[in-house]
């Protein structure tokens, strides 16, 4: 049922466990190991790191009681951003993207969380050190984190996934701005490539980060006895990020666009300037040639041939007549 | 009133009646035979293959109460996905769609069916192997199935038809590589002639799923009797995948439109290598015509041909114009 | 106020007055006839072929007393479809097309209903034979519609215009099939011609059944006791056929924008063409005309001219150059 | 404070009052004669031509009692159509089209009412004559007008500036045909230009009416002791109207676009028949001429020269030679 | 945390306070200084110019009580304009546009408010003179402002930003203008470049612009203790300029894409212009060559050769066929 990529690895679970006065993090040897902090009224954050073993999820899902088309959602990779309300659990979907380094582009990977009413359960296809700060907030107790329930946790972690997406944005500005420089001073097929590429890179990111913002609003507008009031605010704020995200892809698009505009009419007028040459040369030369073809002729009568001054007269007019080509085509701006 | 192929092989009805505890599936020889299972208290699943003889779906009609503008559009195979609510019976219309291997191209098939309080009846152009599976899992009273309603029967079906796009999808993903291949390498008119062809199949594909998508969300919404509250969960799944099909075929539409402009500015960028060419041959060689026709006229006065040194020299020159328009278009990067 | 075509025939009033168990038809030869029988508790159908004659139009607007405004609409040809409520009766105005057979081309005549409690009174610019198949049915009792209101009867008169729109569509269906093969085999400037005329025809069906899918939608769900509840489902039928025509008119508009990349495309393509038969023919020519141009020079001292091997020689070097070139620009894949 | 064009000429104010019974209209000297009018049942129409003398209107603001911003925006003419209601009066401000005959362009004026209980007082730019079709109705007591209030004088003012859109209609109509002739007769860089004014005239209107739909929309549906309820039939009319003309804007811009295209394809026809002249040309001169060069070379020992036979023959090889390629460009359809 | 530029100059703090009666205005020297004024009845204006020591923000949000997350966005720079009600106070985020005359572009700044019961803070990352007709409008008590609440000046504030949008429109339709002028003139690749320039100086405005529109949207309907209704049409005044402010980007746009259009065909003009150019001289010239190559040949037996009329006559030939050539091209409208 797993349908990421195939992976042997061992699957990482981590769990943290907090409340304002105590915390304890540790790393589960065995799925079973995470079970007894259901029952715990603190928070509790359980990771986990790699789906290809189903059984793990399996696992989970019948001790926190979780909906057999949640399990299949977590598994199957191939989800769309959403967000879905089982009453006593609330399951949401994301992607988060990433730069991948040697193929120079960016990827998504699909992240899960489970919101229960002491518990958020995140379930990555590989290991991130996204939620690292978070991990770090938690245990330095710094910021509001540790005075707050499951529902800010869940928060913060989306923040992470959406905060992140404001990296791989600027890689890709980068990207335009160094095909912009290329486009200016030397348009190549390879840059109608390069665009071409990065096009459908902002097709794949549109893709992953439209139905986000759906996901977000209806998150914040729900009416959940799991989602406190005071944290609508901070989903309204990722909410304003998400929209930040939006807007940039969508500004990168009409960039792109306008792009492909320029390259195509810089080839066009490349093709006219080598147009103009081959008619300059050819207007010129072509009429002189002719007049020297015909004083080539082999005619027994021709009397300027016979004349002294008869080369000389016909050279000084061929200049001439190619002096006044380039005075006209300097008046057409050809030249 | 049957507006599909025509056809004459024989119209094939098959019988499953289960609950949780029994289970009988018989092939009908005549329509009546349908008719006892109306009044069991048992989920009965009426499949009907083949639209051809009209008498048939009256019977059926006549025997279940149903709409006469139902069983007009169960024969009218032209019809538009919709969903229908006739308080005692909801109609579905649906289009299957299916792979046809000789023309290489998607096609669909309408398939519809009534929802009552314990049944439902399924009507196909032609028979097909889509719903094996979950005859398979009904037999095998595997997963929920056998103790489910008939709305969740009604469900597994959609999910199938829905299932089955992913393959189409796949199909179209492969030709669209293909032809990102070709494009790259050696763009052809047929290229052309083949990115055309996915767009209509694109245009095609998309009219049978996007009204699929306000189905199954009315379905989902709706408040019949009918439907139970646990079903909509399920019907809420069925929407995300119509949600991906949609998904990817805009995806499909906007590569592609891209693949249209990176075929156009090949042919451009093409044109414009002939016309360098060209204007390259053009620019060395006439002038240099030109310098041979001078010397070929026949002026008896003409003092440079009597000089020994004179054909070297002129040689010479030409050789070092050529040369020198070589180096030129070197630098204009024509070379 | 009148503002069709100038028309000068005779303006044909027909009545048709029915209920279940009788039936009576009569043309009228003046408009007073229709009088009597809007007191009777039968279902009568006034229809008036033709609004040139403006006083007859304005003699049944105070006897079945209209809204000055529905009287202006009926005669001002130029109407948006669209639906009117007057409490006591509802004023619906269509677009009946039809294909002018002289012109090959579509146009719209309007159609304009008044439905009251026992009467429809259809107003058209000129006798058509779309209604022969309701005068039938209600002549021979055949379906339902001898035993329902009204209401009915105005449900048929609209399907009856709505599914000629389908005649309509399978004539420019016809004609794009048509294009899309020269298209292929032969394109030429006609061609162009003729999809831009389609795409104008195009433009004019859409403004003709846009509005249409608005005034059926609120026909359905208005709530007037002119309608009653059990016409609804006939009334969403024909909204389903709207929808139809719709999704078939802006499946035309997609194919027919692709047709013009296509046609654009293979212009650009026959330039390419034609612009390697030019550059080849020069390549090939042009340097071997300056070797002769060469040898044609008159200097007295060119050794060459004078070797017994030397025009063989030169002949060779040509003949090997041309082939070179041959073989080059198969390796290009211009020949 | 005022925004539009510096005049200097007198303002005009004219004040019709009437009722069923009686009728008086006279212009006034100063703006203080309108006031005596406000307290009378009798329905009061104030018409203003000329904002430039601010005076005025801030007079008439202090005794209708205005809001401050309802002032600022009659005079400041760059205001978008919108309407207000400040619950004693509704301001609307409108734009009036005319056509300029000088520019041969269209240009728009703008038109704010403020309707009261029982007066409606209207501001233009410059005198116009689009009123007085009005003005002879409520002197002359034809249709509804004396019975009616002032509500119904507000629509009648604006549907006299609807109506009058549909003149600037058919200008634009003709200059749209007038492009087509020439475009398929002889397009020309001239018809380019003309397209691209008139799509910036159609950018122009669409701004002036598409809010206008929004203004008629809610007064049509306002609630206000203003407005009275059988007004709205009439304000549902201009409604229809106003949705009429954005139709037919959305339609002319539809066919301009059609027609750029047809214009740059028939640019890129037109290059090609230039390219084909060429490549015929030169295919066929460009080898017969190096022929003639390799017998106009001076070799000693050219056996083909001394023959009796050899110009006849090398002339017939040339006049085969040609007219087999003239064969060949008339196979290929070139010729 | 601040985001913006880095800066070093001080941060200028000036406080103004005033009601009907009084008015007080001061620099305060550090930000205690502004404490006390929240007390007062009187309302307060606090503006703050330069976020760089993000210190300052800190003290004020903890004395006014501001949320943490309207105090990271204060300093966030890259904020999306929004409206955030937090009960005792609304956080408002706008973008001043101002024109940089250096780089001949529009930019932007943050300019963000919070608005309280009786006060209002200002926060902008440099100092402008946008609000100083503000600050002369209370000290010298002009119009309505000191007689208005806090709600009156947040309005203030955000109508004289607005009010500066248009300024940048101006200089961009003057650079329009200026484009459009070198567009019929004498096109350019640079004229393309500036094309492309505007374009993306509109996505920047867009982006800046169109949430704006919400923003006002929402502060208008808002129910909000903090805005008295009379300040709602203030606030509806200030929404109608963002309309016309976004009417006159997408009018920008539209006339972009119409001057790229026309750029590019009148570059296709210019290419068919020189192809004809080449056409005509080689359709002349290259026959006439080939007949002077036929009489340079050296064949022995050439009658023509020996013939005294010889020569004049092939002269004349050419001279004819030369002429009728010109005529030729004068009949096909290429000369």
């Amino acid at each position: 049922m797993y349908t990421g990529e195939k992976k042997t690895g061992k699957v990482r679970i981590t769990i943290i466990d907090y409340d304002e006065a105590q915390f304890q993090e540790k790393e589960a040897k065995s799925v079973e190991e995470c079970f007894p902090f259901n029952d715990k009224s603190t928070v509790t954050w359980i990771n986990i790191d790699g789906l290809h073993q189903v059984d793990i999820v399996e696992k989970i899902g019948r001790h926190f009681n979780l909906h057999p088309l949640v399990l299949e959602d977590i598994v199957n990779t191939g989800q769309r951003p959403k967000m879905e309300d089982f009453v006593d659990h609330i399951f949401v979907v994301l992607k988060m993207l990433y730069y991948d380094e040697k193929q120079k582009e960016a990827g998504a990977e699909q992240v899960s969380f489970v919101l229960g009413s002491n518990y958020v359960i995140s379930f990555q296809e590989t290991e991130g050190d996204v939620f690292d700060p978070i991990r770090e907030r938690i245990r330095m107790a710094r910021g509001r984190i540790r005075k707050m329930g499951a529902d800010y946790l869940a928060y913060a972690l989306i923040d992470a996934i959406v905060d992140n997406y404001f990296i791989i944005l600027e890689h890709i500005g980068e990207k335009i701005e160094d095909i912009e420089d290329t486009l200016v001073m030397n348009p190549e097929p390879e840059t109608l490539q390069a665009i071409h590429n990065l096009k459908r890179e902002m097709i794949f990111l549109r893709k992953s980060v439209w139905p986000l913002r759906e996901v977000i609003s209806r998150l914040e507008r729900w009416e959940s006895p799991l989602i406190d009031k005071s944290t609508d605010i901070y989903l309204r704020d990722v909410y304003d990020h998400t929209i930040q995200v939006i807007d940039a892809i969508e500004t990168f698009r009409d960039m792109l666009s306008g792009m492909l505009d320029i390259y195509l009419s810089s080839v066009s007028n490349r093709m006219n300037e080598v147009m103009k040459v081959l008619t300059i040369i050819a207007t010129i030369f072509i009429p002189l040639t002719l007049i020297a073809g015909i004083y080539g002729m082999n005619f027994r009568y021709m009397p300027e041939l016979e004349h002294p001054w008869g080369y000389p007269v016909v050279f000084l007019t061929m200049s001439i007549i190619g002096i006044l080509m380039v005075i006209y085509f300097r008046r057409k701006k050809w030249l």
